[in-house]
């Protein structure tokens, strides 16, 4: 870093928000935070967007992330921080890159320790730091004196591990100028070994030569380290079969003949191609209960390769000093790939979606299930959809399709918040505008959240909502309690809810039961351009196959009965 | 603890929460908690009450337990924590006893550091314990081995210091015999020192028979530690004149002669019998940037006696092995207090309800304004009422006003963390659905946690809410950007929130901007028996005083400018 630029702390850290991608920031207002809110708004090229409240912001800034690669959002101090910091977590359990600001009270209250409002009142204002870092890779209590360098390490840090991060800005330091690097942050350097990825990639040709049954397996962190086109380069050169854990949804294209439909244990479409491989290379994967069925997965770790972000394992040999994306290249550039064949094969030509008009099987006054709703819905989505979809009925429901080419597909599978997808498609669809945007949640996780759905009508979204109403928590009734009353939600009547909180704007809704009704609502979601909000009503213990083989092994395993 | 019982780890838990007083548990479901629920379900004399989320769960128990002692709520793992812990850390703030149970995962697979959902992936699940160590006076895992000893020590730690607490139960022990103590619980035994207790009570004695201006301070931990009849004896028979922090409102009936007003700092009403005692007896004071007018305070510190919880300290003083309400109690009986003549005053008899239909000076047509909206209010509110009020222009407004005979107040002034009332006041009309429940909220506060109205609806609870629609965040608009976007909030359609969330109850509900409107929606109120919705729409820039007057300061005192 040789040149150096006068430029106040906030926008400065604005500015590094510019570089990381970030053009939207989240999260609602506080006295601590608003000055810095007023210079994102006197900023070119920076927005807010006001959140109902920070659980909502922080999942919005999630959603917003995993399109754009990076996310801000802005909370108060303590009340904002706690309130955000289970979405937060949701991004550290899912490798989600997310810089969380918090506006804290000014410094020279927090170094007499003095009693705040938004603090326990005894001085102490580390607890809230303590909290942040267990979810956070890189934190930092900005001062006048530190603060280029930290803004610097800690969006590096955020940027380089696809990582949420913590930032706390003191109240009245956003206006101070300091002296800064004028050069643009480059969070890739210093990290490679030449050698070491010699020697990596070497020893993965070795093993891949002599495999008869290569096969691909990629996670989350394929998405997350911007792996797609050179995974399927390898893919596409060597011919190699693919799959993907739920988590990795999309990486690769479910419509091409290479794929081999989910893996997610040893009963999953996937599980012959992904067991049965003498040479799997698995990126990124991780295996929780969830993603394997509940640990049913069956994998010879002697015949992996795994390729982490920054290390990869061949069998017992460990390599650091490498990035995925630097053996994927190296790979690929050896088995002579990334031609132009290839790049049309990314490019993979849209399928054309069926007109949903056309005439089903299903009588139309026959009620809908899951037995029948999620061909229906395969049918409805197109090329480019970005799908979006809650834990329990919705989620299972989806990992029976395949999705249309290009697709892109939301969901927090491992920390499985629900609640979570309204509020990230509002981030998603912020960072994604042109693309349509489908999501699929039930009732009991809508209510966690619901009020997000007026932030994504005040800035004139229109996504196709379809709120699965099986009148109650149908995931749980499976594992534990079918008709026991703490699996029931209070019936709201979802499709009045345009009137509440979106009076402002035109929103199409209806309350489907049956097929023809279905049929209907598809049509005019297909054709209207504005929010649509389709009720699904839904018999509480209807669900997919997947979810109701799934039940009693969760409760085997949760209690043993 | 002699005799022992046999009794399950889940049916131990939920009698000593019985003990408590606790007949309400708060919460979420979730696989790792589902056994647990159904435990509750199964067992006389307590009841579960499902909310929308976690954050409202741990929102409601604190309203709960502020009018019973004592509040517990249960969610997952993780998810759950992490999304009530802003309501945890606002109890740990207000000195609200909470006890916190977590369905953890099962002890074979936390054990064996199992990747599993609603965790991180990595088997670290000591992360969220580290959290809530920061907002908790006693936290454990609970196993089998430790169950009995480790409820028992964490529920006194609870009840003890009247803090919240954070036990987690893992999924599969809920249901293993265990044996245990078979005596009620007794968090109170072995704090005393009556020594210390003697020389304490004469120490204060010697201060207060030489005094010429005593006075007394009270604030919220004399409600929590039951020491309002304590603290009247005591002035009542000493003729001592009173006032409080705003935490600590209602300990002493504010229509009490001896009642100076609130203490708010140097410009308060009762600054001249606060700042000009020569004998303070301030009990629980805790003296923070809001309930001071932002450090206006002016209290000389070797004039005042403060009697905490545990402690007492008479000047440079010391005196631990006490506790308050035996140093009160002393302090009566020495003053020949408790008398019959006394319990009368305890229970004031009731300023009767001014008939709402009186004519106003107001013209019917004028629109309504914080100038005078709050004497309407106070004319309205009846002796015994429930009166709870959001941060913000509703707490400022009421901050103006004096509470009817035996009322009760709940804010979160110190932690003001907004949206906090509307599910607190789910959990205060669990706690007492005898007493009459009034809330005033923001629109901002409100879209924070909206969706528990749901709840407080399902639980057929008949509260009257006031929404006071300012079109966004006044109390941030007079400390900074008046104008600018972050301060405004998407305009709801606040009376359909009826449709939505209570159509299967009977609502009333108004929108009202004129002082006729007021009247009318005022006499409804008065008279429906069912929940009533009355929105205020009022000028964004409208406020009380005291909050035109504060913007200011804080403003200085944040920014510097």
């Amino acid at each position: 870093m040789n040149t150096r630029q006068t430029i106040s702390i906030g926008d400065y850290l604005l500015l590094r928000l510019k570089e990381c991608g970030i053009d939207t920031l989240f999260g609602v207002p506080g006295d601590f935070n608003l000055t810095f809110l007023e210079q994102i708004l006197h900023r070119d090229g920076v927005q807010w967007v006001g959140n109902c409240n920070e659980l909502n912001a922080a999942y919005a800034a999630d959603g917003y992330s995993r399109l754009r690669g990076a996310a801000a959002l802005v909370v108060t101090y303590g009340v904002g921080d706690l309130s955000a910091i289970n979405g937060i977590a949701g991004a550290f359990a899912e490798h989600v890159p997310l810089i969380c600001i918090s506006g804290m009270p000014p410094l020279h209250a927090i170094r007499k320790r003095l009693a705040l409002h938004h603090t326990s009142g005894s001085g102490n204002m580390e607890d809230v730091m303590q909290s942040m870092a267990q979810f956070t890779v890189a934190q930092s209590l900005l001062t006048p004196a530190n603060a280029s360098a930290e803004i610097d390490r800690v969006i590096t840090a955020a940027m380089r591990e696809k990582m949420p991060v913590y930032l706390q800005l003191p109240s009245d330091i956003v206006h101070i100028s300091i002296q800064a690097p004028a050069e643009a942050l480059d969070w890739t350097s210093d990290i490679l070994d030449a050698a070491q990825l010699d020697r990596a990639v070497k020893a993965i040709i070795n093993r891949l030569d002599s495999a008869e049954r290569p096969a691909i397996l990629v996670d989350g962190d394929a998405h997350r380290f911007g792996l797609r086109k050179h995974i399927c380069a390898l893919g596409h050169a060597k011919q190699i079969p693919f799959s993907a854990l739920v988590s990795g949804r999309s990486v690769f294209d479910e419509q091409h003949p290479l794929y081999r439909g989910l893996y997610a244990g040893t009963k999953s479409p996937a599980a012959k191609t992904i067991e049965g491989s003498d040479c799997l290379i698995a990126i990124g994967a991780r295996f929780f209960d969830i993603s394997t069925g509940i640990f049913t997965h069956s994998i010879d770790e002697s015949k992996m390769i795994q390729i982490h972000a920054h290390s990869v394992e061949v069998g017992e040999q460990c390599f650091s000093g490498v990035t995925a994306e630097a053996v994927l290249i190296k790979l690929a550039d050896h088995y002579n790939s990334m031609s132009t064949e290839l790049q049309a094969d990314i490019n993979i030509p849209s399928v054309p979606s069926v007109a949903i008009t056309q005439p089903t099987q299903d009588d139309p006054k026959a009620v809908i299930t899951h037995a029948t709703l999620w061909k229906r819905v395969e049918s409805f989505l197109k090329a480019g959809d970005v799908v979006v979809a809650e834990n329990g009925t919705s989620m299972s429901g989806i990992s029976g399709i395949r999705m249309p080419a290009n697709n892109m597909f939301i969901a927090q599978s491992l920390w499985a918040s629900i609640g979570y997808t309204l509020p990230a498609l509002l981030g998603s669809m912020m960072a994604a505008k042109d693309r349509r945007h489908i999501l699929f949640i039930g009732d009991g996780s809508l209510q966690m959240t619901v009020q997000e759905i007026s932030t994504i009508s005040r800035q004139g979204l229109k996504p196709i909502i379809f709120v699965v109403n099986n009148y109650g928590y149908t995931i749980e009734r499976i594992i534990h309690g079918p008709n026991s009353l703490y699996n029931d939600v209070q019936n709201w009547d979802y499709t009045a809810m345009s009137k509440v909180f979106m009076s402002q704007s035109e929103v199409y809704t209806s309350a489907v039961r049956t097929h023809g009704e279905l049929t209907e609502a598809l049509v005019q979601a297909e054709k209207r351009d504005c929010l649509c909000l389709i009720e699904l009503q839904m018999d509480p213990m209807d669900m997919p196959d997947s979810l109701r083989a799934m039940g009693p092994l969760v409760a085997q395993f949760d209690y043993g009965m």
